[in-house]
């Protein structure tokens, strides 16, 4: 018996079949003895059809506008959902974003959550109501309705489980857990039994898509275990918890790879303090978010500046680049959209050292060249060529012991 | 220059190239200098979907959670309309019933308007917005969604513009505006310039489908000026407005009917005081309306009772019946479903007499036989069978001198 959150995704409700199957598997856990409180997406492919719409108006529609209609994806699906498991026999009762209280800044599709008081949840669950909630939404202080992003309802989900402290958060989708490589590329990859908080972050950051990262930030804040399961069937997933002791026994937890990044060189820039900031200032204030950056003395008063963005932001900061190299006299500007970077990924690695040169070693070994390093505590980056993604990936995976058996 | 509160019906906003049409016409009356504010309902054909989707989950879906689903087809219009006219250069915001703090009470899917605070519409049009105020929804005192049963976005359109003291209220529909008759059975039917409240309530509960019943009642309670007319065309349609003198001068301003009841007769009934309701009072009880209702002393102490209810509900008032002429001993119970009502209204009956002998003797000239009488102020209503309908609005229509010129 506990208070249990789960939240289930899109392709989880994406017809009143599996909805059916959903509320199934939420009457079990009820029966079982415990409140639950439940946090839905949109039904798959509602909340792009409605972009759609949306973009057929304007090429950029407002914001404020478009949180309204995006809305209205959850609303869908937490109605269709308490109205089975009322047919079903159960009390259930929805909540969209603003009666489940969850109060936001006003940062229209992309805003963070401030606080939640959630009375209402509260007093439904006394009444011994499944509470279903619509995820991906919230309310401003004036009660505008706002979206938290992609993944959003992770982010729900959490701050719900928190703000009820609920005895765990399930976060159920369509993938088994948290894999030590992506599966599609890696076929030894094993699926994680648990993962800690700062581990998950970077494998988020990072490219794996199954937890929004502020939703494991929430997590981390309020120390809520996730468990991250499929909806398919019962088997256990990953848990996502705080750090222990057995974590730091294992070196890597993850490798990781992201191919949607290019990078762009300025070449010979007169080296003068706060030359960095003229030329990432420009590429900053266009909206355009720079990952990893490089600067490379030369001999004499020259040096090279490289920096990464996400690819479809690639054209916008070459043109930015080019008016800047040609005001600060550089001599020319290089792209490349041909990288990948992949990365290993260990709070072990606060305790040990040498990871590093075996990540360096094991490229190495393959002949493959690395063109940017990157690192943080528990991460190290390396840019290499695209082509050589797949095979780096497999060689690190190997190479820190993380092959499943044969 | 003036308020102006402008109402569009769920054809008139059926797809994005229509919701551009639309957006012109406001943006029309916002540039010759008025405030605007518009009410919304949901595309055509959207309430329907999603009543299809909750009618596959329950064949009686719950009511609170169908208010939830069914309030999303109006929130998508307004998100959309309001983009489409930022995107035109134009301020404008949405607002959903609760926003717009449209309180009703909790009767779900029938929920009545009790107050509209209008605050964020005034604040949001000092600020020159235009605003577009979702239709049909409203919030109770909880904060949870109510509806206001079909139609109900005109009610909305006429309670916003008497909490905002409009000048005007503009219904846009898909037809040119009230008619003397209806223009598919009698085709010399006219289009009305005027038409008083009282009139138009007894046309909207006889069957011309143009206005919510309740929209009419909030209208003449407030003292709204409805101007009922088309969307797809600049033509004046028809104003719904306080009796004036020049109204009384016509007799009778239309001529309705109705296929949609069946009647019931209960034959040879012990003739006691308080038999009605021993009659009626099951009936009410399953929730069916009862409309005309007849009683004829027999010789003896036997007495007849008829009465008509629609024909969803004939089945269901059938077996009532039976069940109570077995329990009253009643001889027998006869349904007939082939009957239709026909109806003269007009305020001018207050002041002039002669109005149902006339009626009664145009119907006897066809040969027509009369079933049942009933009449009010202003109105005369006679069930004929079904067959003569069409006969008989003509007939009507042209002894009233309705008839438009050839």
């Amino acid at each position: 018996m506990g208070l249990i959150v789960q939240k289930y995704g899109g392709t989880s409700v994406g017809d009143l079949d599996r909805i059916r199957n959903v509320a199934r598997r939420i009457v079990k856990t009820y029966e079982q003895g415990n409140d639950v409180v439940v946090i839905l997406s949109a039904m798959s492919g509602v909340t792009d059809q409605l972009l759609h719409s949306a973009e057929e108006i304007s090429a950029t529609p407002n914001k404020r506008e478009l949180d309204v209609l995006l809305a209205t994806g959850e609303q869908t699906t937490v109605a269709l959902m308490a109205m089975t498991l009322i047919e079903m026999g159960y009390n259930a009762h929805s909540l969209l974003g603003y009666q489940a209280e969850i109060l936001t800044d006003s940062k229209s599709s992309k805003a963070r959550i401030l606080d939640i008081r959630a009375n209402r949840i509260k007093d439904l669950l006394k009444e011994k109501n499944i509470v279903i909630v619509a995820g991906f939404q919230g309310a401003d202080a004036k009660g505008d309705i706002t979206t938290l992003g992609r993944g959003g309802s992770d982010t729900s989900a959490v701050a719900v489980a928190a703000s009820i402290k609920a005895d765990k958060c399930e976060i159920y989708t369509d993938v088994d857990g948290i894999y030590t490589a992506d599966p599609n590329i890696c076929h030894k990859a094993r699926k994680l039994d648990r993962i800690a908080y700062d581990e998950m972050l970077e494998m988020a950051s990072l490219g794996a898509k199954v937890l929004q990262i502020r939703s494991v930030e929430f997590a981390k804040k309020y120390n809520v275990p996730i468990h991250v399961r499929s909806s398919f069937h019962e088997e256990e997933g990953t848990m996502v918890v705080n750090e222990d002791e057995n974590m730091e026994q294992v070196l890597v937890s993850g490798v990781t790879h992201n191919k949607n990044e290019a990078r762009i060189t300025l070449r010979k820039v007169p080296d003068r303090p706060g030359i960095a900031s003229r030329i990432l200032n420009p590429v900053s204030a266009a909206g355009i978010g720079v990952d990893m950056i490089i600067q490379n003395t030369r001999a004499g008063h020259m040096t090279d500046l490289t920096f990464t963005v996400s690819k479809s932001d690639y054209k916008g900061a070459m043109e930015i680049s080019k008016q800047t190299a040609k005001e600060i006299e550089a001599e020319e500007v290089l792209g490349d959209e041909n990288i990948a970077k992949v990365s290993v990924i260990g709070v072990g690695m606060r305790s040990h050292s040498g990871v590093a040169s075996k990540m360096f070693a094991t490229l190495a070994d393959e002949n493959i060249n690395i063109l940017m390093i990157s690192t943080s505590e528990i991460r190290i980056s390396c840019v290499i060529e695209e082509k050589y993604t797949e095979l780096a990936v497999r060689s690190l995976h190997n190479a820190f012991g993380l092959d499943a058996a044969e």
